[in-house]
């Protein structure tokens, strides 16, 4: 049903109109671009997909390799079809814009909301297969939750690195040195810059949320026919999947049809009544099939704290409140005490959504009554993250909407059209920035819950007892697992710095070699551009995603299952902290920037701008690649143990074995 | 001993010559204005102590708060007595440097020997005579540990602010503003400037190895006598301490009467010696004790691992290698870049810092024999810790040596002694900075080997059978925990910019309204300067030291011990991280700073210096005074672990039992 709706939003956004010539030859670079970036990764893809079930083929079975490239290609999938769809949104809702508001934010979100609802229909439908063909044998179905994480590595990690690649490239000889506009075709990383946020900001966050969705759901599978023998547990996450993906179509439809002049508000209403259904659907099927409304306590806990972590996110990077002004402020002091200010903003931001996430595990493990019975509490914790993640349809929709109606900025710019169509795209895109934050803050929430469900079915599949902290081989695995995300961070921050090195030479030799390209008599070479970002992308993503793959197995194989449940423990109290810090602070930055721009603290050109400048470069790979990809990381880790969890249960723990 | 040997060195320092007029006069100013920080400081702790021990009169024993207001003593004296013996010895270093390298090496070293050996004779004294006071009831004993811990807290963190507000708004306002040199008397801050290196360096630094130290004898008491109830095991850790004083002596008296001209040298040399004689006598003892080496190879492997931290912190933040350089170049970039490359550069700092810390875990755990019998592993881990501290006399004394030689630069500066005079005290200095880095690094290690001891004694105290992260309440005391040190760094790096912010106010105003001080004409008001310091920093203290104390309390009360027990996990994972990366990344972007001025990357005044300067900047509130006072963060939660163990024991939990 979601992919059928999916289909006929495509095709009603085919139907629009793409605008004149040069529009579509614009529209026609990003997309080509974009799909230049798809094939590339596709390549290294199906070898790491080849070697990968091969590995998994000898040390497990040949029916979870299957179900793990099957993961991996109903994630493409997903990714395919947005990315499409995108690049053919973004020209139409420039050329709907000259029509007004309505018609532009529709084709916007239409086109969001076919990845939105492609995520969760391909997710849903994906799981569902390979529960049923495999005959409910949960151990080769998280191949599937693998396959999807291998995507999502793939996306956020590689799509962040390329787009702020291309990002910093197109800046720093652009506007910088050549001193020429934003969104200016002269500028050869131009449609690099365009093509990567749909490659970061639609690809990269779609995986990222599929794998959520996917591995969620997984878990909840796991640990469901554990704590319902019967099979209410499993009925339950598939009635209520099923639910929230109609909830999400009816929210969809709410928001795609309002007549509202105001975006943020018409977004927003199809998230609360999405919300809503899913609230009410979750009330009538947790009392139909429990006769009790436990199962609904974990579900809202788990959507509430969604929502609320969004909000915070908000409130630490919106331009309305006292963080980012403090920032602001800090800028007239010069570019350190910029700095210091949003890390401050960054450290301090962590507090309010992690006590969220431990709230909503307390009740969700606590309703379903665990103290007295730890596996109803376990799968409880993963109910709160299904519940979480039963909105990611809208979600997605909601998020992807941001980079389409950047990218129709761009176009509009680029095409030189009337001042009132971009006033229009400005207002959609500003709009974006602030969903794009509060997702950020869902996906980082999602991901945090969604490691800690797949981490109790990891604990109950290899069938430990205790992750015992007084022992210290559990000890160290927590924390070898809480520095990884410190060095995964590093890692990815220098990768960005490498790529974003070779795009500023490219740009560079083009204003040189290319003659009257600066004064717009030629063409610049955009194809070149988008191959170095797309080239370095991969080719730096490979150290960072070869760590979070082996890092998991080396502990497993040498220390055994219980320092590995440390290592993850470790991996995900450190990783999700890291990642709330650098989104925020990178968040706070951005908006500090855009508040200083707006005329205070002296405006643009000001010293403190300049500092605010300094703020928002730092806050880039912070926001757009490291933090992210510590989403990812968690995640990856922590489904790399629970399907390596039947040969890691029998014969992990050599090097501990020859001690003892 | 030691304190006697302290005192014969602090007479022998009292009678070399003071310099002339000026100098004794700017030196008087420096010693006063340490001296009002001190009993500024006083009045609040005498406060802060009798709150305490009232609370632990009535929760626990009178016994105990007796323990606890002579840890707080014996702590105090020890700084005062290496505070006094610093701000005297700084003038003389500067009087000898006119006589050469060897007698200026001489007194400086002298004056950090004094701290270093009282460090440790009080230490022990302390200790020793609360266990036999007492009659070996560890419950009371513990309370000495949580009174040096309540000490570390007011001068580490305190003093890190002191130091940091006093340095950013001398350089501010004085070098940027006004376009006067550094240590130059116009400049109202320069005192307080110079007072914050004794404050931060000497009197911090000592009152946080003075912590450790304590602690590691502490938990290796409380953990010996489980291991060997006849005894052998105190009877080891107390030989073994009186034994690493005599080394600590030997050493001292070896640098101390090197004729070398190479400051460097001289002081690795007094180390190396210090640590044979350790090592050698820990193999004795062990052998005559245990009738094996094991003791001895845990003793050994924390000796190693400290000194490897050491040289690790080296690597990172010393121009000679990579990384330091890498942050260099990219200073050529800008600012921005300069930050990325620097907090990339602490990140991946982390990693072997924390696997060697693993190694030395579980080294000291095995050779123990702890897989068969835990309670001997444990106190193999604590015997680490011993290890690791048992120089601890000598890295103070060459630790304190730094902010003396850099005392004794700046007399000698703004005293006009002629520049061959300042030409030793700057190799003295550039020496000291070097030692400060590698001193940094070991008191980390110390902090977390002894915070990790301190844990292992606090779950046998309240005897946990388990610190079990699949219990959810266990997880989220991990997740809280690992959240604390990020909330606690934002909080002292804004607490920084406040008091900086004030000072920066008080210059500016005395450079406007006291006619003639910038000509050289009048006299600055110092005190006043010294004054807002003082007050800024006890005051801007106060919210993160509550935090430290009461968060374990509330989660132990509230959730439980092992709650408790996984709260303190997940901040020391954290702490250690934080602290690791903020140190490295601090000394590196300051080294960045000073490699660029030495003439590379367009030298002082460039583009790529400024870019630099802003790294140093920010680097300073994170390697002087957020990163340091994560070692007291993680030490201090913990040892109120331990202390308030009995009674969290009997009555923690509240809020779990009202759900179970």
């Amino acid at each position: 049903m979601a992919l059928v709706v999916a289909m006929m939003l495509s095709s009603a956004i085919g139907k629009a109109s793409a605008g004149n010539e040069r529009m579509q030859e614009i529209s026609e670079y990003i997309h080509e671009g974009a799909m230049a970036f798809l094939y590339r990764e596709y390549k290294y893809l199906a070898a790491f997909v080849i070697v990968v079930a091969i590995i998994i083929s000898i040390f497990l079975s040949v029916s979870t390799a299957i179900c793990f490239i099957c993961g991996a290609l109903f994630s493409i999938c997903a990714g395919y079809l947005g990315m499409t769809v995108a690049t053919k949104a973004n020209v139409r809702t420039a050329e709907g814009a000259r029509s007004g508001m309505s018609e532009a934010l529709k084709i916007a979100f239409s086109g969001g909301a076919v990845m939105g609802l492609g995520v969760v229909g391909l997710g849903i439908a994906g799981v569902a297969l390979a529960y049923f063909i495999f005959d409910s044998n949960m151990d080769i179905v998280t191949g599937f939750g693998l396959g999807a994480s291998s995507i999502a590595l793939f996306a956020r990690v590689g799509g962040g690195i390329y787009t702020k690649a291309a990002d910093v490239g197109a800046d720093l000889v652009g506007k910088v040195e050549a001193g020429i506009p934003e969104d200016d075709l002269r500028n050869p990383a131009t449609i690099a810059d365009n093509v990567g946020d749909n490659v970061g900001d639609v690809a990269g966050m779609g995986a990222d949320l599929f794998e959520s969705y996917v591995g969620a759901i997984v878990s909840a599978l796991t640990l469901g026919i554990v704590a319902y023998p019967g099979g209410e547990g499993i009925e339950f996450v598939f009635m209520l999947a099923g639910c929230s993906i109609i909830a999400s179509i009816i929210g969809v439809m709410f928001a795609r049809t309002s007549k509202s002049q105001d975006p943020q508000a018409a977004l927003n209403n199809g998230t609360y009544i999405g919300g809503v259904l899913v609230i009410c659907a979750a009330a009538y099927l947790s009392n139909n099939l429990f006769d009790s409304f436990n199962a609904f306590f974990a579900i809202a806990a788990g959507l509430i704290v969604g929502l609320l972590i969004g909000k915070i996110t908000e409130i630490y990077t919106s331009a309305d409140y006292g963080s980012v002004k403090r920032i602001a402020q800090q800028a007239e002091t010069g570019h350190a005490t910029t700095i210091i200010a949003g890390l401050a903003v960054g450290m301090y931001s962590t507090f309010w959504p992690m006590l969220l996430i431990c709230i909503g595990v307390i009740i969700s493990f606590f309703v379903m009554g665990g103290v007295a019975k730890p596996d109803m509490g376990l799968f409880g914790i993963s109910l709160a993250a299904v519940g979480m993640l039963s909105t990611t349809g809208l979600t997605v929709a909601v998020d992807a909407y941001g980079p389409i109606a950047d990218n129709a900025g761009g176009i509009a710019e680029m095409s030189e059209l009337p001042p009132e169509v971009r006033e229009i795209t400005d207002k959609l895109d500003s709009v974006g920035n602030t969903t794009a934050a509060i997702g950020k803050g869902f996906a980082i929430g999602s991901a945090a819950l969604t490691a800690l469900a797949l981490f109790s079915a990891y604990a109950h599949t290899v069938e430990l007892k205790t992750i015992d902290l007084l022992n210290p081989v559990t000890l160290i695995g927590l924390f070898i697992g809480a520095t990884l995300p410190f060095v995964f961070g590093a890692m990815t921050m220098e990768s960005v710095g490498k790529a974003a090195y070779e795009m500023i030479e490219e740009v560079r030799r083009q204003f040189r070699e290319i003659p009257g390209l600066l004064e717009g008599r030629a063409t610049a070479d955009y194809r070149k551009c988008v191959d170095i970002s797309t080239a370095a992308s991969l080719h730096e993503m490979m150290l960072p995603g070869v760590l979070a793959l082996v890092a998991p197995l080396a502990m497993g194989f040498l220390f055994g299952t219980e320092a590995l449940g440390g290592m993850i423990g470790g991996a995900l109290a450190a990783g999700v902290l890291e990642a709330i810090l650098m989104a925020n602070a990178g968040g706070a930055w951005d908006n500090a920037k855009k508040y200083i721009e707006s005329g205070v603290h002296g405006g643009k050109g000001s010293e403190a701008h300049k500092a605010a400048v300094t703020g928002d470069t730092v806050g880039d790979p912070f926001k757009d690649t490291s933090g992210p990809s510590m989403n990812i990381l968690i995640k990856l880790m922590t489904i790399v143990a629970l399907v390596f969890a039947p040969v890691l249960a029998a014969n992990g723990g050599i090097l501990l074995n020859l001690f003892t």
